[in-house]
């Protein structure tokens, strides 16, 4: 291909807006533009990459038997408020009304369409397990787009749905996934960390997703660094799910035993300290001396709650609604995933003011688990090692000293439900745990019966008996994946490609395009080409430091330049440079075609 | 490829709403599903299908030197403002509103979208021509969607736009195009008839529609058969704007003498007689011999009209609004797009009861050419031939008779503006002219400076001076293409697929998949695959029956049957038959698939 035939409209300018490196770099190689914003147009140059990454996850895909459908982009609204989603999603599900009234979605993901699919065609166990995917636009209507492609309103997404009569077979695809993403972003050269979730409040379920360290990452990542002469191991998980190696719980005779020679609690006068840090500044201690009392509110809750106080009328399974006073020690947050896994509630949420002062007999900042007789009291596996600790009085401007666990005050349930943070120990080696912020590029999912029951999808079994199919959903976003993949291979001069997804392969520079060194680049290109390498030929009148800039620019993995001066003598020579590499060396024009075609297999064959 | 590891659900019942062949077909060999009303999802076998018409629009797209992208389906309503088209477009355009409450569309095409994007970009003569394209999703607002992905409201269209610095080059790429349609639809081996309009009203644009006959077509197409002797030529045109070759006009001196023998006009009562039809029983005559006389409202009239009746007032250039009358023989019919170009309207509508009544003294039914002088008469060229006729006497329940053009009344413009129909002659060899319904599947067109100018698209020209481009619009609908093939190619047992979009181009069907027949069957799939050939293996364990008969109804070009009695002997034999003919016969199992192949590779070289 010549360029001067291709429309790549690279710049030196960087609009205002792009403050990350593959926003930058997309925009400037002319990969991409913006049509409004969160709405980009791939230029030619950025189609070709997107279309190699498309068609290295169909390959992965159709290795793990998946099949590749098309449904629709718009869906109609009927079959997400079958689902809940369409009230539940909120405001980044774009709901559309066509012209004679009726409710549709731009798709943001797609469990209800391909349930509905399948609702007509599933009869027999024989047809299970069925994994069907898709490589389609979706929207979400993102309220602050950002970061180019990164985060748009518009994107692709390959999203993957399976089908199964049991929990083994689900598991079997659900693996099978797994490695077909961790193939998929191998072969473009992302560094990809797994993020497995705990089977926590869903029972039984489980997920991973695919995380790219991002410094504008969503997320926050939670992984081991080892310890002294121990490298980390490999545990990795979202903040909003993760463990630590926490000190078991003190049973109630031994912190009671502990706190003998603990002084008798006092009340001490607070007059306008509510915060931990004010308490902190007026008392002249630290957080890790404060028992912090947070009251939650819990929903659909199926914990026994026959021994909770206030927990007598609570006798319905699960109780639609119930209150609980967490405590936990000062330097820690609650982490409620944990707290509504504990709770085997549906959702827990901190209570409304009036709420607290209600439960507590004080306002917002004086809760305490010492004399709280109205609610529940879970205290995290921390509060269970404090045997001199400040808490709230359960009165306005007063709280107490010399506060012991097992002594002053019992839980109804102790239970881990901190939040993890930087220097908390690994649960899986012991290590030491730090924060990284990361972005999805991928998820799998075992979402079970969820959609499968209230969409009423069914087969029947060998007995002739109807069945609910077990289902697992999986996701990559190509737009994020591509602006990744950028982010972890450019430098200051612009993108470094892996060939796997390289616009092209090899990019031929002639100094100037004409006589001997158009003839011989026309050649050369014509020579890889034959050998199966995509060559750009760079064949417009500009000076050569431009043509260099813009083949930096677009990254492309391999530069040759023809040159005059190396065409003259018995041995004509053009120049070869990897884009990774600074030097460059002379190679004959008669064998650097061939030399050229077998570095380009050996790197492709690399990243199989 | 394996039957059993595909999702291929073949149907015996035909939905209710499926009235024509490629729905049914469609629907029954499980290559499509519908979600909703004009909603449809591609299975695996249709998607197949899908690809490889893609693949071949892709390959004459970029053939033609047109570069393919990827704008956003949604696109900011702004720019369809900007273009007029958010308020002209009507209910078909889906107009979206996101959560900040911005206006978007849906994309039914991308003038204004690839216009928009070349703003930014465009910005000398050296950059164009430019010629871009995308394959992306679309959507119609369809009130009647019908006929399954025939007329959908979501659908996959090829839409490519390009821009030029002047009009040779624009006709340069609209024929490249126009050559490039014309190869797409053989290579899906498609007869379409490709539909020249006339540069008419739009003045000196061009455009051509690409038509397949269809019993369902939205479009009636005036064709030539021939005369005696003398085989049609290939005229073709949309009956809104066929010509034909009509009788020329009679000079109206000549008119006068032929009326000599003709009796005086004459009044004649005709209470409660109103249509062409009444009037034709009431005289015992036929609608010939009528001048039916009509009343038009036209819009921004620009032919000179200082001469006209009415017209002292209309010096305005163009005139917002004029109103004419029009006579014609009985039994023609007015086509408004003639009309509009004869009087250089923009647009023309019959005008309301109350203008008719004003401008002729008498309610509809009662208009005539004779003793008219509130407005202009225009004479189509047969009433110039009428000395004879009968016509409205401007009076309630009264008509004239013996009435003779040139001696009765005259014309203040005499034109061609009949609506062309069966049995008129060809304007291009005189033969005659007959009617077929046909389905639009591409159009290209000659646009002009419509939405470059509106939306402010320039670049600068070698004297560094601002100048608009001219564009071109180019558009394939792949759904309803490849409907059309499916239309085209079946017959009672299923689908007859061209070679070039056949999901595979061979299936073998092992009459019972175990032992010997087993063993044979897989060896010989794969020497076809190593010979790059397409096979689909039926291992199911269904009877021989429904195998053929699913084998016909997905309509792979070559079966393989293969039987424990053939392979028996000493040499072993398989039955290979097409679909497309009745009769198998038997070819030896070691070298069916070299022959096989060699089939294949001769069948795509045909489509090439």
């Amino acid at each position: 291909m010549k360029w001067s035939q291709t429309f790549i409209p690279t710049l030196r300018e960087v609009p205002s807006d792009a403050v990350i490196a593959s926003h930058r770099l997309m925009f400037r190689s002319g990969m991409i533009r913006k049509l409004a914003n969160g709405l980009f147009a791939y230029l030619p140059l950025g189609l070709r990459s997107f279309r190699k990454l498309e068609r290295i996850i169909r390959e992965e895909m159709d290795a793990t038997g998946s099949q590749e459908i098309k449904p629709p982009v718009l869906v109609p609204g009927e079959i997400w408020k079958e689902s809940g989603r369409w009230e539940a999603m909120g405001d980044e599900l774009l709901r559309v009304k066509n012209r004679l009234g009726g409710d549709f979605v731009v798709s943001p993901t797609a469990e209800e369409a391909f349930t509905a699919i399948l609702r007509d065609e599933l009869s027999s166990y024989r047809q299970l397990p069925l994994s069907l995917y898709q490589i389609n636009t979706k929207y979400r209507d993102e309220i602050r787009p950002r970061y180019g492609v990164m985060r748009g309103r518009e994107f692709i997404m390959k999203d993957a749905y399976s089908y199964h009569t049991d929990d083994e077979s689900l598991d079997k695809t659900y693996q099978d996934m797994g490695r077909a993403y961790r193939r998929v972003f191998a072969r473009c050269g992302l560094a990809v960390i797994p993020v497995r979730a705990d089977s926590g409040a869903m029972g039984g379920s489980g997920s991973e997703e695919f995380m790219v360290e991002s410094e504008i990452g969503d997320n926050t990542l939670i992984l081991c660094r080892g310890s002294e002469g121990q490298p980390g191991c490999d545990y990795a998980a979202n903040v909003e799910k993760a463990g630590c190696k926490a000190d078991p719980p003190r049973p109630v005779e031994e912190a009671k035993a502990a706190a003998a020679s603990t002084p008798a609690i006092e009340a001490i006068d607070t007059p306008s300290v509510k915060t931990i840090e004010e308490l902190c500044r007026f008392l002249q201690t630290d957080a890790k001396s404060f028992i912090k009392t947070l009251i939650y509110k819990a929903l659909n809750v199926e914990a026994d709650l026959s021994n909770a106080p206030g927990g007598a009328n609570l006798d319905r399974k699960p109780v639609p609604e119930a209150f609980f006073a967490v405590a936990i020690r000062g330097d820690l947050d609650v982490n409620e995933l944990k707290l509504a896994a504990a709770l085997k509630a549906s959702e827990v949420m901190l209570a409304a003011d009036t709420d607290v002062l209600r439960l507590t007999g004080a306002p917002v900042g004086f809760a305490g688990p010492v004399g709280l007789t109205g609610l529940p009291v879970l205290a995290d596996w921390t509060v269970t090692a404090m045997n001199n600790a400040v808490t709230g009085a359960l009165t306005k401007d007063l709280h107490y000293k010399h506060v012991a666990y097992g002594r002053d005050f019992g839980a109804w349930l102790v239970a881990d439900v901190r939040t993890v943070k930087t220097g908390d120990r690994c649960p899986v080696c012991g290590g030491e745990l730090y924060e990284k912020k990361g972005n999805e590029l991928g998820h799998i999912f075992k979402l079970g019966y969820k959609y499968t029951r209230t969409m009423n999808l069914s087969y029947l079994d060998e007995n002739g008996k109807s069945q609910i199919p077990t289902m697992g959903s999986y996701g990559i976003g190509l737009d994020r994946t591509l602006a990744s993949v950028i982010e972890a291979h450019h430098d200051e001069a612009g993108i470094v490609w892996p060939i796997t997804v390289a616009p092209w392969q090899v990019i031929i520079v002639p100094v100037k395009y004409n006589g001997l060194v158009k003839e011989t680049a026309g050649r050369i290109a014509a020579a890889l080409e034959e050998a199966g390498v995509e060559v750009l030929l760079d064949d417009r009148d500009e000076r050569p430091g431009v043509k260099f800039n813009d083949a930096d620019l677009i990254g492309i993995p391999y530069r040759l330049v023809v040159g005059e001066k190396n065409l003259a003598g018995d041995t004509p020579k053009v120049e070869l440079k990897r884009r990774v590499e600074k030097e460059s060396r002379l190679a004959p024009v008669d064998t650097v075609a061939g030399e050229l075609a077998a570095m380009v297999r050996r790197d492709l064959a690399e990243y199989r």
